[in-house]
């Protein structure tokens, strides 16, 4: 039997999560220096309502949104139900913050974040994440972003990263296309108090394994709002100053075009694999903030393939599969050519 | 027990397919004057293979695909199996060619078209279909569509029409936005000699209620090919005609760029709902040609609503809802304050 909450667990979920909202944009604001974020609060029919806040047309921002929502219903959907069958019948709840950031400059990757908060009669659970997909590449900016995150981890427990890091992996792959959507970052998903690190499907990957060999972490209700208060805080510092470093660098139509183009990859994510954009639909949420994870323009084009040896093909082929960003010496030596590496 | 097909099923249905994939692309080549198709043949590892052609950056097509395929393999994904279950375990063996034709001018119409062929150990079917999507509304183009498609069925048996109109209606349904993703036109699907018109998801949907008033229809495999046929050569005549008074006409940067956002609701159907498509992404399917539907341009914009009494509110409010095309005269009067009759 699962521990019971605090009693003001929803409260306190709430709080934590618009308060990273609000954070979160009064530094993406502030990064920008000329884009604001509009914000329109929406009630939902069935229970609940949310806050979204959509820059558009910024100076480093093309299009960003950054979301609160605070939900209720009676039936969980059958892809929830099927990780968490006790929440059958329960009436549940679910807050969470999620966002997306469409730089214009195509030197400044694309960041997604997502924490999450469910009850449901006598289950709970925390779930949530960030990660990175860049449209040229860079080592010093991966490094950087895991590099934080791994230490809002390690400062909770050190047996999150390595489960989590390699979750994101398994979770944002795009199976078409046999790619990461990025570099990745961290992700997690149903963490509540039983110790089972790791709740994906695939019971033969790598993160199932990486889950079995951290043994049991002691975990409580506090431990894991913990995670995600120091999760959701080191968004900041992760992205930040990889925007800074990288969003006055010139560039010309090539690389507006490969930037145009790899953003069709992360429609293609959202669309057919996304957890919380097919939970959102499902649960009849509100459409415009659930697509506005989508980029304000896209490119396909049939039969594409990046030049050979070029950086276009060192993002396609190096970062946008998994790699141990932290410790792999040979990514440097794969990366120098090219001005890869800071 | 299913009636058996004739000996030569398979080639006769390959034989139909490849030639209708021959005469569209002859006869939008002709129509646009400037593009052609590119072919590229492929083999699928698992058994069959296609032949995509593709017209990029054409005079009237921004972008079109013609796509025909012939594949096989040992079992059937389980959302084909749900309304086959005789077909659990069995080799199955399918044929189909596929159209998506994106314009460039605002004016001019997307289209899609499908017709395919099923075998699987006992049971064999044949489902298809054409659908027209305006980004500017003129009812004379969906009355066009509709009265040719209408002819092609109506050769074959009377009670064809009403029952796949109403269909195509039910299935190019985006439920997120409310709106169906253009005129329609005709779908089938699981078209058998059981007399079964409409085999759709809704049960109690006006597709199941039209099918159940049309009574038993005679089938049997000739009869189902005749219908294939008919429609797919039914295409050109039904499409053709719409682009020669369309895609001279002149327009401006908010006709683009109300194109390009349309074009959206086009990625979001297929990525989200396109059965054609999960199938192929399903069984490991050649990701390039399944994907060669999705618009080279696309553009998303969060919250955007057109303008109360613009001829893009017409299209939305008009044009994204189930219309009885060919019969309802309040259509007339809902259109001629645009100039959009015809």
């Amino acid at each position: 039997m699962l521990q019971a909450p605090p009693p003001d667990s929803r409260s306190r979920a709430r709080a934590l999560l618009m308060g990273l909202q609000d954070s979160i944009c009064a530094g993406l604001a502030a990064l920008d220096g000329e884009g604001s974020f509009a914000e329109e609060s929406w009630v939902r029919p069935e229970g609940g309502g949310g806050r979204s806040r959509v820059m558009k047309g910024g100076r480093v921002f093309e299009q960003g949104g950054v979301n609160f929502s605070e939900v209720e219903g009676d039936q969980l959907p059958p892809s929830i139900l099927n990780q968490r069958p006790e929440a059958a019948g329960q009436r549940w709840f679910a807050t969470g913050t999620s966002m997306v950031l469409h730089p214009r400059n195509p030197f400044v990757p694309t960041v997604h974040l997502n924490y999450r908060y469910f009850e449901a009669g006598p289950v709970w659970w925390f779930g949530g994440g960030a990660d990175l997909t860049p449209y040229y590449p860079f080592l010093e900016d991966a490094r950087h972003f895991h590099r934080t995150l791994k230490g809002a981890c390690d400062a909770v427990h050190p047996a999150y990263y390595p489960v989590f890091k390699t979750w994101c992996d398994e979770y944002f792959f795009l199976k078409h296309r046999g790619e990461t959507r990025g570099v990745g970052g961290i992700f997690y998903d149903y963490q509540d108090p039983s110790g089972t690190l790791y709740t994906g499907q695939d019971p033969s990957g790598p993160a199932a394994a990486v889950s079995s060999q951290s043994g049991a972490v002691a975990q409580n209700w506090e431990q894991l709002f913990a995670l995600a208060s120091a999760c959701g805080n080191a968004f900041l510092p992760s992205y930040v100053p990889i925007v800074e470093k990288r969003h006055d660098l010139a560039y010309g139509d090539r690389e507006r075009q490969f930037q145009l183009y790899r953003r069709g990859r992360y429609v293609e994510f959202n669309l057919v694999f996304d957890r919380g954009t097919i939970f959102g639909l499902q649960t009849n949420g509100r459409t415009e903030s659930i697509l506005m994870s989508l980029p304000p323009l896209v490119r396909w084009e049939y039969g594409y393939s990046a030049e050979p040896g070029s950086r276009e093909a060192l993002l396609t082929e190096l970062f946008t599969r998994p790699q141990n960003w932290l410790e792999d010496p040979a990514l440097v030596e794969r990366c120098r050519p090219h001005q890869a590496v800071d």
